[in-house]
């Protein structure tokens, strides 16, 4: 990767984030009137649907804190991650229980609580960074409480129908790959005491359970003592997802300084570029099967926004962290794709849900799924690292 | 529709059914083992999973004995008929509340319960046929109880959370729809009392809460009063669901000699067809926006199987209804596109989930979605259709 070449991908990172997504969502998204977000917007940014989706109003929030503290400090950002804020603290609690929801409407009231505890994995960071932005301990209180409900419902769920009987018992990686995310986020914002640890029992989680050496793979589902299932559900992978785990466990082990961290994270991202990069038609696809053969969900080859963002963040991170050019290669291949088929050049930002072979599906910019998170995130998380190593 | 137009679609539908669809289940899916059907099938239709869809259990159970009463009385066909019957009975039920499961292991351990209660409502038509075939009582009690059951817990669901607050109720038309075709069922092989009630209650909620003149469209969920749901949920139409309800108003008119529902079945059709066929690439689409704006369903322009059973049965059924020539050439359009993309020349039976295009996403034959029932279904109504009318 020459200078050139590096000189032109952190402008189109930064340039990308900072004149074109920003701009997008900040211009259409901000609901004066309700407070909050609306997310749902058509190709042209126009709102398609008032309602609220509890994930975007907390990744937006924490997106501007983000920014705030790490890019510069724009009042407008941090006037808008407030904004957002007061709208989780009006409306995305539900007093009965604590918990939070995770679809709400225009005027904050509850549509939808799902069993899983994202919303306030999301939240947590959202509150984490206004308390770094403002040193207003209220929000260090918050981010605390809602990382502890996030750990909580998911080691203990209590109050919600389990969707299976006790028949086939399954861990997730989503658990404990958001817990690292989300930990390294409050370690960094609010000082969170025990965030070491809770990494270090979602790395040794991941490795014990996830990882299968002998067919080099990363399972997404396995029984609770780390088998592989033989159903659909448990062979099933999801490699932008373990793609995007990789980077996790790459970065911390960057931050820590332990190589084996690193190169555990490498090893994922080899194993899930063999799996998820699809040779005919180019992109990370959404689902495979781990014996290769048809997997039940019916998106399954689908290019997905948010899987290209993942492999372009850890391609480039492995590369930046190991020097090894054959990440800069895959990084070549999986930014070059990604930049030929979602980018909208009329109405700006990306499409979201492009066809195997990188026709568009839909024109919706955003949803309950698809909202200023992965791709500003991708934007941003590769400038600092392009610009980390510039000379 | 000429005489050698109708006898090659007649031999196409029968032939089919019995010497591609039948043969194909019938050799792959039979549990010797441990009773009932194994359906999710590969390709060449080796077992991909072997745990059992409560569903299809009660669809092909239903199938078997339909085809036993109605075709011919061939003896395997009854015997494999009582093989479904059993398993629904000693595994299909939980103890605890009486409901039936949706998804259970291969040995019959209970693996998902549902919110809805359409498990019962195929059980319910399994144990009529069975009934019909063999004058045994015990199957009539089966079939009137399990009806009862999927009545009572869709008019009133107990022991479920629900998926929404009630913030903003909704009706959809699943629920009329499948009353519809289970009564008509159980009043031809057990003679349900209260059929015609239900019927007639059900299509009177479809035309007074779901279809809208004034759009010239069936609404797939709306207010309870009926009012158009201006969010994602409530703008999102599924229009091979509401030409499959189309055809059982049809049905129903010709079965009472009532011209306005067989009007009311041909105006639905007229909507939807306009609304769900693919003017670019042909067959019907999965879901659409009722103000033509992107849906959020990842699969919305995908071809499934059985969007295009349910089209090819209610043109056919609307020409033979009522003459009208224009249906005899969206049947033919229909047909023509099915029948060119669908079937697997290699290994027999229909592929079930194609691109929009038309080219094949997965080469799964059966899963927890696909059985041998929209498509044989189809098969048999269209044979018996062409039938009924030919010198």
């Amino acid at each position: 990767m020459d200078a050139i070449r590096r000189h032109e991908l952190l402008a189109t990172y930064r340039d990308g984030l900072l004149n074109d997504t920003l701009p997008f969502w900040i211009e259409h998204c901000v609901d004066r009137q309700h407070g909050g977000f609306m997310m749902s917007l058509d190709r042209d940014g126009s709102v398609i649907d008032t309602d609220k989706g509890v994930w975007q109003q907390g990744r937006f929030t924490w997106l501007l804190g983000e920014l705030y503290n790490n890019v510069e400090p724009r009042e407008e950002w941090l006037e808008l991650a407030k904004h957002g804020a007061r709208f989780l603290d009006a409306h995305c609690f539900d007093p009965s229980d604590g918990r939070m929801w995770f679809h709400v409407t225009r005027e904050g009231l509850p549509i939808r609580k799902r069993r899983y505890a994202f919303s306030e994995s999301f939240a947590a960071i959202a509150y984490g960074e206004l308390f770094k932005a403002t040193g207003d301990e209220q929000y260090a209180e918050k981010a605390k409480q809602t990382f502890q409900r996030f750990i909580d419902h998911n080691l203990n769920p209590r109050g919600v129908e389990p969707k299976f009987t006790s028949t086939r018992p399954s861990r997730g990686i989503g658990f404990p790959m958001i817990t690292i995310a989300t930990a390294q986020e409050l370690r960094e914002s609010i000082g969170l005491p025990d965030a070491d640890d809770w990494i270090d029992r979602s790395i040794d989680d991941i490795r014990r359970f996830h990882l299968k050496e002998e067919i080099q793979c990363v399972m997404e589902t396995v029984s609770p003592s780390g088998e592989i299932i033989d159903h659909f559900d448990g062979r099933q992978l999801n490699p932008g997802h373990a793609i995007e785990g990789a980077w996790f466990i790459m970065l911390e082990g960057k931050l820590r300084g332990d190589a084996s961290l690193i190169q555990t994270g490498c090893r994922m991202l080899d194993w899930m570029w063999q799996r998820g990069w699809d040779q005919e038609h180019g992109g990370i696809l959404y689902f495979v099967d781990v014996d290769g053969r048809p997997v039940q969900e019916y998106w399954h080859d689908m290019k997905f926004w948010w899987p290209q963002n993942e492999a372009i963040i850890a391609t480039l991170m492995a590369h930046e962290f190991t020097g090894d050019s054959k990440y800069a290669d895959w990084h070549k291949s999986i930014h070059d794709w990604t930049y030929s088929h979602f980018p909208d050049p009329e109405f700006g930002e990306w499409f979201g849900y492009l066809h195997r072979d990188g026709r568009i599906s839909s024109q919706l910019k955003g949803g309950l799924w698809k909202g200023p998170f992965h791709m500003p995130r991708m934007q941003l998380t590769c400038w600092q690292l392009l610009a980390a190593s510039s000379p």
